[in-house]
């Protein structure tokens, strides 16, 4: 038995609580190393004669990658409070594992097990329901759509009359957006995440000049305010982009600082390393990246917190946003992002907060700070996989699997499934221009747990390489646009709207074939029994799918399979995919 | 290569800012697996023609337990931020470990590596300065001495006169204190805990009826400012106990929620699951372990915090009080201390926030809750090793390393280091009445980090079992006191004061010999540079230290070593040791 391998340490992934009175537990072991894993656990104060009552109940395998198992159990303490450790068996060794190390006999002192002391409702993690049942729609709004000329910035070109670059203008604005919702609408899309509208020097607004007025480009605040309520009234939820790790060069207090250096009134407000101040060629402040244009806010200065803050609750108190995506999220501090969710939350408990970060998130994901972050190591795995062709079925699944252990069940949940974005080329682009991989790709973005995120413009076959070239402006003519494209990812959203198991966090990977190149992977909820098989490949696709003698129908077909008793033999064409559901409850 | 066995995930005890600018890595292999361990590491936006500029050094080994290695290196990023991988070797094979696993070469993606995305000021863990220093002294007050017979209880009994009951009272108090203040600075310590001192109904004071009070059997509100002011002329801090996971049975509060149940205006104050409300057989409340005594207090309740954070800031604002110690602290929610925290530093930043946690404690070290936590994983160790002989030389300095990178160094520096406490039996007892036993355990927890602490009479040769044995009457009759044992802690305080390397996080052990049972290890700071040798043993041992060639005193016996090679031949007596010195800079 490796020993060394086997890991489990309260809170954070490995114990924690999913709801008021349910706590979910795992263990990660070396791959193949162990048979079965039984948790011991009980009250850390029910002792009966001196000895500690406890039960015993066996975990499930949840999953695995390229090194490890992963093992889970769900119980409910009655007095909310937990001591517990692990019986596992390799076949030939048990062992006994607790926060003091392995025994070979059940341990009797009871301090040496792991400890969950108490289910504080506080403590848990909560992210706002709607979140798991909304797919989103990024938009860039300087290139979504033009709606009103006479607030075109100077200089506007005529709309996707030449490709973009980093300093012109087409125009995009909010008359724009409420004039298209119906093509949202049809698409079936339920939430928008637009990027920066405040008002900014660049097309992309994240050089921020004043957080608390819109830029005229995009409209004014009675303009805003109606998209809010024209996207509400079409069941559609809005998300801001709160850029506070830094603000823009033009922002007044930063001019202000650079004019009246050490004798500024401001000059707190930022990271300023010596004086005089010097831009060229570094600067001697903070700031994002090397970008002199960026400097770094100080959020641990009073009036910075209380003017970002006040940022945070105005759009929420006076505009009914729904959501707040947070640039550069990881380089902001701690304390900050908890006294923003404080104050954002009592104003609107059901705001959906979403940090940008590329990384392990695992310390702004404990319940006190983010609802979610932009889910970028599962972007990584199914761009890889799907797009790329870099990796092979079994890296895949392997990526997915550790994605999915590194968080709590309820962060998975509401992650935020992105495939591109403006920071990245076009996910099309990315496919070689091949859309029969895309729409693959689809089927595994809209089956898989989390809240999908779809790039303007992608769903009708848009593409572009990295910004500038994936920041075009929205296709509008019906000629140009791709009809099949659209029809496919809005039947895959209907149907991930009808059936809760495409939401469920639960993906068990029954194949993944690095031969062919194809997956097969299982999804349930309630009576909801779902099997996905997806041919990522050029080739022609024959496959056996293991089942249980139910009959299954394809959803997407409509074909059915009936009295097959443990097999269903399938021939999937190029990139061809099939969704069986067991017939009964295929709604 | 145990790859398996190979962890390290950014935050925590793993990747964390020791200072403003300082960072400390950490990494985590199979034990004697790994033959070097090369960081790779560099800003995330050094880019030059699009390769990223990295920097790589040499890892050392900081210690080592049962199963594991642990490699530490100490790095300041120039801009505050860090992009980094590992560069591991067992002289076979090298891979590369980065957040998305391992790599034969180097991963050119930045975006693969682990990230500390930047080093915030305000969230670095900062304890105060003066507990690195301090050594304490728990007082349980009504058994320190009695100084004012005029507020005994109802029924106390002559000083000493019989042993301790549940119910007994004795009449300690402040007075008592601030008569034998001369006691304790003449055993040099500098800062005293005293278990509860509000108005409560028990000996012990764990049932407060009122947090706003003193109970009047300790003294009034104006003897304990002149006790505060004693301590602190005298260079003793003083540290409080809250107890707010639970109020007692007597406090107003409950008793109108009995008197009213549902009725009651303080209903939301406690975890009531049912009306009416039960107390036998079973409460059908919230409680401290099944104990109806000590309904547990809603600390999510506004009203309830609200209260509780005044007497937070109320002694602190006050009195001046310089710790609070928090009973039971684990139950209470994460939220609640967050909040304490943010209220008890405004009003003085250097007050010490000390949790009674039992188990490993991580969640509440991240910097935003506690200063330190009563470190019963070295207690278990030491005592087991030095005073119960049920572990040996091996297993006893795998504990300690193991604890030792459980947690960040900034937060071992003020780990509370006790041997026993109220709540179990005495040192001398459970050394089974081994004074030199006792004495060796000191030698150890003087020259560990932290800050130590002696449990009052311990120093004068006091014995006892579990409650209510360990809490006898203070003897004050010289004549009964074990003066040898006195002189013996008061020398090693001594040395702990002047020797900055006692103090030190940095722990050696060279060597832990299970046949013999003795330990050796080194500790060095600056100049200094120490090796303590113990003989935890009735044998007399014959021990060569392994030196390098400089000369040496024995600090504690004055004799020195001269000339020596490589090796320093020792003879050591039953439980004895040596504390050897580099002869220069022995002060």
């Amino acid at each position: 038995m490796f020993k060394e391998a086997i890991d489990h340490r309260p809170k954070n992934n490995f114990a924690y609580t999913y709801s008021e009175d349910k706590m979910h537990i795992r263990l990660r072991t070396k791959k193949k190393d162990i048979k079965s894993v039984n948790l011991i656990f009980g009250d850390p104060y029910d002792f009966v004669n001196g000895k500690w009552m406890y039960l015993k109940s066996e975990m499930k395998m949840s999953g695995f990658d390229e090194l490890f198992d992963y093992w889970f159990i769900e119980v409910t303490p009655e007095f909310k409070r937990l001591r517990y450790g692990f019986e596992i068996s390799d076949g030939l060794e048990t062992t006994y594992y607790t926060e003091k190390g392995f025994y070979p006999e059940p341990i009797s002192e009871i301090g040496y097990y792991f400890c969950f002391p108490f289910l504080n409702k506080i403590d848990i993690f909560v992210a706002p329901e709607w979140v798991k049942d909304t797919v989103w729609y990024q938009i860039f709004p300087e290139r979504f759509a033009n709606g009103n000329e006479d607030i075109n910035p100077p200089n506007t070109l005529a709309w996707g009359s030449t490709n973009p670059t980093p300093e012109n203008f087409f125009g995009g604005d909010f008359e724009g957006v409420i004039n298209h919702i119906d093509h949202l609408v049809e698409l079936g899309i339920t939430g928008i995440y637009f990027t920066p509208i405040f008002k900014a020097y660049s097309n992309h607004k994240y050089d921020t000049i004043d957080y608390m007025e819109i830029d005229p480009q995009f409209g004014d605040k009675e303009t805003f305010k109606r998209l809010v309520e024209t996207c509400h009234q079409h069941g559609i939820k809005v998300m801001l982009d709160a850029v506070f790790n830094h603000s823009g060069y033009y922002f007044p207090q930063f001019q202000d600082v650079l004019e009246n250096g050490e004798n500024s009134v401001y000059k707190d407000w930022f990271h300023l390393r010596e004086f005089p101040i010097q831009i060229e060629p570094k600067p001697n402040y903070d700031t994002f990246a090397f970008t002199p244009l960026m400097p770094k806010l100080n959020t641990e200065n009073q009036e910075v917190k209380d003017y970002l803050l006040e940022v945070g609750r105005y759009w929420v108190r006076e505009f009914n946003i729904d959501g707040w995506r947070l640039d550069v999220a990881n380089e902001v501090d701690h304390q900050f992002w908890r006294e923003f969710r404080q104050e954002v939350k009592a104003i609107n408990p059901d705001v959906y907060i979403l940090g940008e970060i590329w990384h392990d998130s695992m310390p702004w994901l404990q319940g006190d700070q983010f609802d979610a972050v932009m889910n970028y190591p599962f972007t990584t795995g199914a761009v890889k996989y799907f797009a790329e062709d870099t990796i092979q079925a079994t890296e895949f699944t392997n990526m997915i699997s550790k994605v999915q252990h590194m968080y709590p069940n309820n962060v998975n949940e509401v992650a935020f499934n992105l495939l591109d974005s403006h920071d990245t080329p076009r996910i099309l682009t990315v496919c070689g221009g091949n859309k029969e991989k895309l729409k693959l790709l689809y089927v595994f973005q809209m089956s898989f747990t989390g809240s999908p995120c779809i790039y303007y413009g992608d769903e009708v076959g848009m593409t572009g390489d990295h910004d500038p070239g994936c920041r075009k402006c929205m296709v509008w003519d019906k000629n140009e646009q791709d009809h099949e494209l659209f029809n496919h990812l809005k039947k895959l959203i209907r149907l991930r709207k009808e059936h809760q198991a495409f939401k469920e966090n639960d993906i068990r990977f029954i194949e993944a074939n690095d031969e062919t190149n194809h997956i097969i992977y299982s999804k349930a909820a309630g009576n909801e029994e779902f099997i996905f098989i997806l041919n990522n490949s050029a080739d022609k696709l024959e496959v056996s799918v293991p089942v249980n003698g139910k009959d299954y129908t394809d959803i997407w077909t409509g074909k059915t399979y009936t009295n097959e008793a443990t097999k269903i033999h399938l021939t999937l064409n190029s990139y061809g995919f099939s969704i069986l559901c067991v017939s009964n409850h295929c709604g």
